[in-house]
């Protein structure tokens, strides 16, 4: 096999970054190749976004974006929108909410259609976000609606996992699911001038208590910028918690592609035929055939 | 490799039958050389029974067992219970209830619990149903419950499929799901002396003529061996209708096993190891990785 090509993209190279996701994301020829040439310079920091519907995530992720490109950072946004591929109304007006960035040359902004995998990872989130740690940016946001199964996976990819939750009356706090206190790094209360947002965010503080040591809980207001400056910090400052789910989820990915790669040449549509035709004589033997296959699978490798 | 051995059994070495099901069932080592030296002599029509809980299909198969017994034909039949692996109680009344047949010469009766899913056919079927196809039976018989899609796989295994029903009000024929439609060779109205038998017996025919030609619907009180000789004749007559289905179904099991082998020597706890330690120096790369992982399992087939 010949050496595959370099890639590497300057973050002011956004065309090239945009096409190399493109790739990536629709598995088109090439992508493979592209992936297994990124070079990764240093570590950069993912930060993952997750919450329920409406608890104003992409404000926040707005004023993130603010508060990295102040210090000078190149920040890349991966919005991942569970809506059905067909509305794409509501992808646009991910990227109307976060347009004050939308001309800036140190963002770079991406959204993901979940294709009907309600409100769980891209198939290739992990990709495109490996794609974008090798393109020079400083700060990677992820931001995702957290229903079921993706906020483990949201946990798995980012360094540091912020769920975003709005002050609901004090009594639904447990309402909360438990799975939330095994992925959060810290929890933010965002809408923070609800009536009723204290109480919310000292019961939410109490429940950390109760079972974990160490997750924060700030308060926010997205919308008017406030309380952003300490979530900053606190993502600016060093981890020593180590991210163990890192690498389950690594493991999984790889799981999943080396079953996709030893697959490739299996192809059901043939399968059918030969079965088709084994099954004429009457002397078929299921066991025997698949062994056969593994052989000429084996030929192929 | 060694040719295997052939294992042939016949149908008065029930223990042997039952070894083999039993290592089949559970993979024991050997089973896939089992397998694999299956000699099928002869067309061995598999009858599929399926139906709600309560239609009274173990003792409609209870009949069926006399009906070809009496002829001197050897009968095997598997019943796949869909209760919890706990509720042993349940498997062991249905045996009770076909204990007419139970120290009976010519026929072999083997129930499979379904271990957790739900209603539908064991992953070990398909298997287990291959080995009394080679044991020398000339009829066998699958029991399942019609819960969802058992009743697809069912279609897929059996040469026909009785689908099993109990009359209901006259209007109620209209919540047969339409997917009964697709997968039944025959229908059975069971408990025919119920009030409103007959209704529910002709309204499914008028359902029947509009969708379908020639799908019959016959009427059996199998408690009383009522109606029997009509359905028995339907399985005597040679059928002239090809199964699609069942390359179908040997396709997506011969897909499965191809995966299963292919991937026997990938292990997600050392993928998850080698993860770990390629992490620690910032520059690992999933995809690369991957790359390695299929050179060294080529190197294995």
């Amino acid at each position: 096999m010949a050496v595959p090509h370099r890639h590497n993209f300057g973050t002011h190279d956004f065309r090239s970054v945009a096409r190399a996701l493109t790739m990536v994301e629709n598995d088109l020829s090439g992508a493979d190749e592209l992936l297994k040439s990124l070079k990764f310079k240093k570590e950069v920091p993912v930060i993952g976004i997750t919450g329920p519907p409406g608890a104003g995530k992409s404000t926040l992720v707005n004023d993130l974006i603010s508060a990295f490109t102040d210090k000078g950072h190149k920040v890349a946004v991966l919005a991942i929108d569970p809506t059905s591929p067909f509305n794409f109304g509501s992808l646009l007006g991910d990227r109307i909410r976060m347009s004050t960035h939308f001309n800036d040359p140190d963002v770079f902004i991406r959204s993901i259609a979940t294709r009907g995998s309600l409100g769980g990872l891209s198939a290739k989130t992990i990709e495109m976000t490996d794609v974008l740690r090798a393109s020079g940016f400083d700060y990677i946001i992820v931001e995702t609606v957290g229903v079921g199964q993706s906020e483990i996976e949201i946990a798995g990819l980012a360094d540091k996992t912020l769920v975003v939750l709005v002050p609901e009356g004090g009594d639904e706090i447990q309402s909360i699911k438990s799975g939330l206190m095994e992925i959060a790094d810290a929890f933010i209360v965002n809408k923070a001038d609800r009536e009723g947002a204290d109480l919310f965010a000292n019961n939410l503080k109490k429940m950390v208590q109760q079972k974990h040591a160490d997750i924060p809980v700030f308060k926010t207001i997205a919308s008017q910028n406030d309380g952003i400056k300490e979530v900053v910090d606190f993502i600016y400052a060093q981890s020593s918690v180590k991210n163990n789910r890192k690498e389950f989820l690594l493991a999984e990915k790889a799981y999943k592609l080396i079953q996709q790669k030893r697959m490739a040449n299996v192809d059901k549509g043939s399968l059918i035929q030969e079965i088709r035709s084994g099954l004429a004589d009457g002397q078929f033997n299921l066991y025997h055939f698949v062994d056969e296959q593994l052989i000429k699978l084996n030929r192929l490798d």
